[in-house]
C-alpha cells in the first residue's frame, strides 16, 4: 500500500452527500435500481438465493466464481468449524446483555473484542491469505455471537455451534436449541443468500473507507455496523412486522395507512432509496412466505397490497413499493426467529459482504480521503487575552 | 433528518480515494498545508496551544467561541464530573487488556459497550442538547477509560479520577498515580490543544460518514477510532521514540538514516501528507521539549536537524520535515508518560474533534453515500445447475 501525499490545491465541487460520486471500483456486486435487479459477481442474487446455498454465495463473493462440489464440501467444513468463540469472549457477551437488549451493539462489543483476543493483523501489508482468514472467522463467529447474546439476555445458556449443520440451520439451531425442519432453513438461506450485499451502501462504503487505511479487518466491520444501527442506512424487518400488528386486521388497513401519511410517520416495510419498482428482494420473500401459507401470510399479502395501493393514491408519482423487510420478516416469524433476533439475522449475511469489500478495498492499497470545505469565520483572528488563565 | 431518494443515473468521475473531493463543510477546523497553519475555529491552533487551556479550546469547538471565565469554571467542572466510569464497564476492561496490550482497540471495545450501558439514542431526530450532553460524556470518560486499560495490564487497581484535576493533569496521574509537576502538566495541555483536531483527516471523514446515517454518537466514534488504528492513518509517537533509542549516540545518524533509506522503509516521525513546511505542531512541541532541556532533548534536536538534511540530500525536492509525531514522544517522555501510552494521549485530545464533527454533521442531516463502479464481468450470467446441492 502506498499514500499520496501530493497536496490538492483545489477543491472539486460534487453533489451533496457525494451522490453519484464514484469512490470505489468493485467486482462484487451491483444494484440496477431502475431495472428491479441486482447481481453478485456476473449472477442475478435472486437466482442465487433460488438455486444455491449460503456457503456456495459465501465462497462466489469471495472466489468471484462458484465452488466445485469437493471445494464446497471443504469450505463448508471450514467455515462450520470456525464458529466456536474463543473462551476470553465469554465475559464481554454477558456483559454486554444489558437491560436494554441491543444486540447488533453488543456484536459490535464483541467484533471489537476479538480483535484484540485473535491479535488481528492491519490490512495493511498483511498476507491476503491470512486476511482472508481473517474474515471467514470473524464471519463464521458472527451469528455464534449474536445467538449467545440472545441466549444469555434471556438467562439461558448459549448453544455450543453445531459443525454439521450449514450457517441458515446452525443460526436456528443456537437461537431456538431445536433443529429446524428443511422448510424453515430453505427459507433463511435464501435470505441469507439475497441479503449478503446490495451495492454500495452506507455501511459498505463505511466498511471500505475504514478498511482504506490500512487497518485491521475487525476495525472495518465495526465501523460498517455503526454505519448500519443508523436510522438512515434502514433495514428493521421487526419493525415492518410492528406494522401488521398495530393494523391487526384488514378492515383497519386503511384508516392506520391514512393516520400514518397525516402524521407524516415512514410506513415501515415500504420505499426504497434505489428501486423504483418492486423491490426484487421483496418478491423473493413473498413467494417464501407463499410457500408456508397460512391466516398471517394472507394477511401480510392483503396488507401489502392495500398499502401500495393507498400509497399511490396518497402520494401519487413516488412508486413506493414493499421493501426487503416487509417480507422479510414474515418470513423470519414462519421460521421461529425470536423478533429482536431479525435484524441479527441480516447480519449474518451481511457480514459476508461487508468483509468481501473490505478484502477488495485493501488490495486496492488507496485511501479514501476526501476534502472539506472550511465555511467559518476568517482565521486567524488574534486569541483575545482576557479568557487566558495562563 | 431527510434521506434524498432520487436515483443517480450518472456517475460522476473524480480522483482516485476522492482526492480534493469536497464530501462535507465545516466550521471546525482548516489546514493550509503550503503555509503550515492551521487553525480551529477562527484562531491559529498553535496560538491557542501556547495561551489558552485544553478546557477552554475543548469548549472553543463546541460552542465556536472562547468561554467567559464563569463559562469556563462551569464546563471544566462539569467535564470532571463526567470522568467517572459506570460499574459495568469494569469486567470488559479487564478482559480487554490480554497478553497483546493495545490500548486504542480496548478503548474501541469500552466505548462500544458505554453505547449500551448509557443507552446512547441515535443522533437521527435526537435533542441536540442530549447528544452534546453524550458527547461530553464519552469524552471525559476516554481517559479514565485509557488510565484504567493501563493499569489493569501492569496487574494494578485503577486510580478513581479527580474532579479538581484538569484534564492534562488528571491523565498524568491517573496513569502514574503521582501528581505531576506544573511544567508537565503545561506540556500535556498544550500536547491535547495541539492535537484537538487536523483538518479533513481519514479517521474524521470516517466518523462523519457513521454520523451521516444517524447512527449514535460512539458508532461514529468506534469507527474513527478504527481508522486511526489504520497504517496510513499515521499517529504513533512511540514508533517516532523508538527511532531516537535506535540511533542511540549522534555518531550513528548518518548510517542509520542511510540503511534505511537503503531498505525503502519509512524514517517514523518525518514526513507529513499535508506540511510541505515544518509542521507547526513540531515547531511548538520542540520549543515545549527545549524547556526542559537535558540531554535527551540535546539529542533529538540534533536528531531531527541532520535527518532532514539527510533526507534533503537523499530524497531531494520531497520537503521532508519533522511531523508532530517526532516532539510528541519526546514530550510525553519528559513528561512520565509510559510508552504505550503516547498514542492514547493523542486519543484524550482528539476524541474533542472527533465529537464536534460528529455533532457537526448530525446537524446537517444529510447522509454521506458515494457511488461504485461496477467493474467485473457482465451480468446475469445464467447460474450453472451442475453446482447447485438443492
Amino acid at each position: 500500500m502506498t499514500i499520496n501525499t501530493t497536496p490538492i490545491d483545489e477543491l472539486i465541487e460534487v453533489p451533496a452527500g457525494l451522490r453519484g460520486v464514484i469512490a470505489a471500483e468493485t467486482r462484487l456486486s451491483d444494484v440496477r435500481g431502475s431495472e428491479g435487479f441486482y447481481h453478485y459477481r456476473q449472477y442475478s442474487a435472486i437466482e442465487l438465493a433460488r438455486g444455491c446455498t449460503f456457503e456456495q454465495v459465501w465462497f462466489l463473493m469471495l472466489e468471484g466464481r462458484l465452488p466445485e462440489a469437493a471445494e464446497l464440501d471443504e469450505f463448508t467444513n471450514t467455515v462450520a468449524r470456525l464458529r466456536k468463540l474463543p473462551d476470553e469472549l465469554l465475559p464481554v457477551l454477558a456483559a454486554a446483555t444489558g437491560a436494554e437488549f441491543r444486540p447488533m451493539i453488543g456484536l459490535r462489543t464483541a467484533l471489537s473484542m476479538l480483535a484484540s483476543v485473535l491479535d488481528l493483523p492491519p490490512l495493511w501489508d498483511a498476507d491476503p491469505a491470512t486476511c482472508g482468514r481473517d474474515a471467514l472467522r470473524l464471519c463464521a463467529m458472527t451469528p455464534t455471537i449474536l445467538a449467545a447474546l440472545h441466549r444469555l439476555h434471556r438467562g439461558l445458556e448459549p448453544i455450543e455451534p453445531q459443525p454439521n449443520l450449514s450457517t441458515a440451520a446452525n443460526w436456528i439451531y443456537q437461537l431456538t436449541g431445536e433443529l429446524p425442519d428443511q422448510r424453515a432453513v430453505r427459507a433463511i438461506d435464501r435470505y441469507l443468500v439475497a441479503t449478503i450485499d446490495h451495492g454500495f451502501n452506507a455501511s459498505t462504503f463505511t466498511a471500505r473507507v475504514v478498511a482504506s487505511t490500512g487497518a485491521d479487518i475487525a476495525s472495518a466491520l465495526i465501523a460498517a455496523i455503526g454505519a448500519f444501527t443508523g436510522p438512515l442506512h434502514g433495514g428493521a424487518p421487526d419493525r415492518a412486522l410492528e406494522s401488521l400488528d398495530e393494523i391487526g386486521t384488514p378492515d383497519r388497513i386503511d384508516d392506520w395507512v391514512r393516520a400514518k401519511i397525516r402524521n407524516g410517520d415512514r410506513i415501515m416495510g415500504f420505499g426504497h432509496a434505489v428501486y423504483r419498482t418492486d423491490d426484487p428482494r421483496s418478491l423473493l420473500l413473498r413467494e417464501t412466505a407463499l410457500e408456508f401459507g397460512g391466516a398471517r401470510v394472507d394477511f401480510a399479502t392483503t396488507v401489502e397490497r392495500r398499502v401500495v395501493e393507498l400509497l399511490a393514491e396518497l402520494k401519487p408519482g413516488r412508486s413506493i413499493y414493499a421493501n426487503v423487510e416487509f417480507y422479510a420478516g414474515v418470513v423470519m416469524e414462519l421460521c421461529g426467529i425470536p423478533r429482536p433476533m431479525f435484524t441479527p439475522t441480516f447480519a449474518v449475511s451481511r457480514v459476508i459482504g461487508w468483509t468481501a469489500n473490505i478484502l477488495e478495498q485493501a488490495d486496492t492499497g488507496k485511501i479514501i480521503r476526501p476534502a472539506a470545505r472550511y465555511i467559518g469565520p476568517a482565521a486567524p483572528q488574534p486569541v483575545p487575552p482576557v479568557v487566558s488563565r495562563r
